[in-house]
């Protein structure tokens, strides 16, 4: 029995594997190999016999915490919580669960990943997409109108997960929004600033922040001649420029969406443009766009905003991205996405990969979509999405001792394979008096004396190694 | 349309408080009076037109936390874990929905209390009923026989909710567990321990910490002639005489599970018994029970126990009660819940009444049941339910300022009456001049003068009052 459940483990993590590289783009030859693969382990294992087998696990997409995984989530959320508090902010918290009419018609086309519970009596229930709409329904429930606070707390999607990537179906969000009718601008610098200061006290390199205004892409969308009904979809479609050729995303606007092809080809003109505030500039004087009112507001506060950003310092850190549409439907104004622009990579391990750690932007309409009467609340906000700083921060924090009265070195280095432990320091009697540490690469077994005045650097030098990015 | 809002949530209100006064058993007159309040409203809300309207609120038996409610939770939560850490504790964390096969079975009559997920494609899952379950999965898939952990989430059961006395859907238990094998009942002195450090560091009353052990329940149902195959059902009814007469648990014993009379009373015998050490020592010659091993087994480690609390100078905390039973199924040896004997009542609020703040016991079964070999781990543990404790400190920390520019005394002294604030000190320029300060009664507008050098004792008097018990 425990060998059969074995196989299932394998069938699983083969099964999984092959989904990875589908959705990596891998060549057809290897998907071809890893699927043969997969063929022969479910041939070993056979049908099932009698009844199904309990499995167990974490429902998928789903993950356990272990005390050293704790200490790497309670390290980050410090740094986060103290940057929130530091500007402001209050706590809140709402329950996990929320009225599934509160979420209705809020996300748009990601509304299918939303989780329901099972009806079983009294009220339709569904769990958290986000953060951001039970902000808005606390906001309009209260009748707050002025609020600065954070809510940092798990949420879920029934998404494709890709969990050594750092995507899972329950994962943390750590949110800071400010509600309140305030100056155009500030808040949204502010929140930009927040995002900044948190990337660079974590510490897991470098990144760039892409801003742009939905007002901008309507506005472009309406000059381009998208009509009114397809505005959200072609803005999906625009939103996978960063993963997918501008040549794929024509494809799925013509092919797919029914734009004719030269407006699509009017749209990639645009969103194929990034920059700085020259760029703002620039399309300021388009003699298109700056004739359509929206476009024209989204265009100045931009340039509002990087005047604050400028005062700030940390305007070499955005840039303007005609590209970046966010997917979810209550943003009306600004919107950011920061991403890595690379990750350090380990010996023996799959790279993570550069992608968004956070993202926000400006929702004006949302509280009032709750509010009985209509009222508005100016919000804009940030979300600093954890799972993947997580992975990051647990791959560097590998320094380890073993916690052995009487440790044998093969022991030791046994560990350090299982571990996935790149770089063992070795200090015995000879080591001793030449004044050197010896230097083992687990993976390779090579082993140098290296003198103690220069190991922090070659140890440095060796864990950072030219990236690899996937 | 807003009016209609106002009178839906009245009659929501009014329902809910009829439930309530149902619950409490409250006089026939008092309910038949409410229940007229409630068909009033109903008659003016009159029939609901057009579609449903949205309702802006929290799902049933859930809340949000406010600023202010989460810095109680922050202040509670840091006395927990200082403790658990005190002690060795490593902190996990679990999803916070499982497989729904993961809880079968382990609930007993409670199961139909848990949550389910719609069927939405893929694997059934339900919430988490409570961090136990979790934790024995988790210990059965990562192979370990051997952890002292904590674990502080919320957990999920569609109960019957009291939200004024702190019952709820969704609530946080805070867990301490210890997994493995150790010399008998030392491990379970020290979740004792714990418990009782934890609530006297919480400063909320005084507290009673009743005990007995599954074992001997099981011996004096199997002496009394109760059939095997009602043990848990029984085991349900014994647990009720800490809410309801020994008569109504008599009923049901023999009305409801076909108990013969004699049987119920010579049970009743038994478990309206309570005391110490000397207690154990009784039935350990009591001529019946002696000659069951289990219950002999039982009342072996009790007194073993009692004499490692006599040395933790607890002992006088701990009362052998043999009408504990835990409605559990996982429970297979001692077993304890703590009990407030009192809460501080505060003018104008219905008071918290007493209830259970913490409980737990020893499950050496459950993991066996998850590892595919059927290897046991024993575990002991206790659960510190927070929601009620919340209450109390919340109703606790009510010191507060106006934070208005220039408030009017009128002002301030409607906002104490609002917020349920029952004592105002009133500092004037005449009190100055006399070295007194001006106390009000909020409720009753009475107002005295007392010299400044009694104010703390007249406050700490005047919020003391007799209990009052429901």
């Amino acid at each position: 029995m425990a060998e059969r459940a074995a196989l299932e483990e394998l069938v699983r993590l083969q099964g999984e594997r092959v989904r990875g590289l589908k959705q990596q783009k891998a060549s057809a030859e290897q998907i071809e190999e890893e699927v043969a693969k997969l063929l022969k382990l479910k041939a070993q294992l056979g049908p099932d016999e009698g009844k199904q087998k309990f499995v167990l696990k974490t429902p998928k997409g789903t993950r356990d915490y272990s005390p050293r995984q704790m200490a790497v989530r309670e390290k980050v959320f410090d740094v986060i919580i103290s940057c929130f508090k530091r500007h402001g902010a209050e706590v809140i918290d709402t329950p996990v669960f929320e009225l599934k009419e509160t979420l209705t018609g809020k996300y748009g086309e990601d509304s299918k990943l939303i989780y329901d519970l099972k009806d079983q009596g009294g009220e339709l229930l569904s769990l958290r997409y986000d953060l951001t709409v039970p902000f808005a329904r606390y906001l309009a429930m209260n009748k707050l109108t002025n609020i600065k606070r954070y809510h940092i707390a798990k949420v879920y999607r029934r998404d494709n997960p890709a969990m050594t990537r750092g995507r899972y179906r329950e994962f943390y969000q750590c949110d800071f929004d400010i509600a309140g009718q305030f100056d155009p601008m500030i808040p949204d610098a502010e929140c930009l600033e927040i995002m900044c200061e948190i990337l660079r006290s974590l510490q897991i390199g470098d990144f760039l922040v892409k801003v742009n205004d939905r007002r901008i892409l309507d506005g472009m969308f309406a000059i381009c001649g998208v009509p009114d009904s397809k505005f959200r979809t072609i803005c999906s479609s625009v939103d996978k420029l960063d993963k997918v050729s501008w040549e794929e995303v024509k494809n799925e606007m013509v092919g797919e969406k029914g734009l004719a092809p030269e407006v699509a080809d009017h749209i990639g003109d645009y969103v194929q443009q990034h920059g700085g505030i020259s760029l703002v500039e620039q399309l300021l004087q388009d003699p298109e766009l700056s004739q359509n009112k929206q476009a024209l507001e989204g265009l100045g506060d931009l340039k509002l905003l990087f005047e604050y950003l400028t005062l700030f310092g940390i305007a070499d850190k955005i840039s303007f991205d005609l590209s970046l549409a966010r997917g979810l439907d209550y943003y009306t104004g600004v919107i950011y996405e920061a991403v890595l622009l690379q990750t350090p990579v380990q010996a023996g391990e799959e790279p993570l990969g550069v992608g968004s750690v956070a993202a926000g932007g400006r929702y004006d309409g949302l509280v009032g979509m709750f509010d009985p009467k209509g009222r508005k609340v100016p919000c804009v906000g940030l979300s600093i999405g954890v799972e993947r700083i997580f992975s990051i921060v647990e791959q560097r924090l590998e320094a380890e001792l073993l916690y052995k009265k009487n440790p044998k070195l093969l022991n030791q280095l046994q560990y350090c394979e299982e571990a996935g432990i790149p770089l063992v320091a070795i200090i015995g009697e000879q080591e001793l008096k030449d004044g050197v540490i010896k230097l083992r690469s687990v993976a390779s077994r090579e082993e140098v004396d290296v003198p103690r005045e220069d190991l922090v650097e070659e140890i440095k030098r060796r864990t950072s190694q030219p990236f690899c990015i996937c």
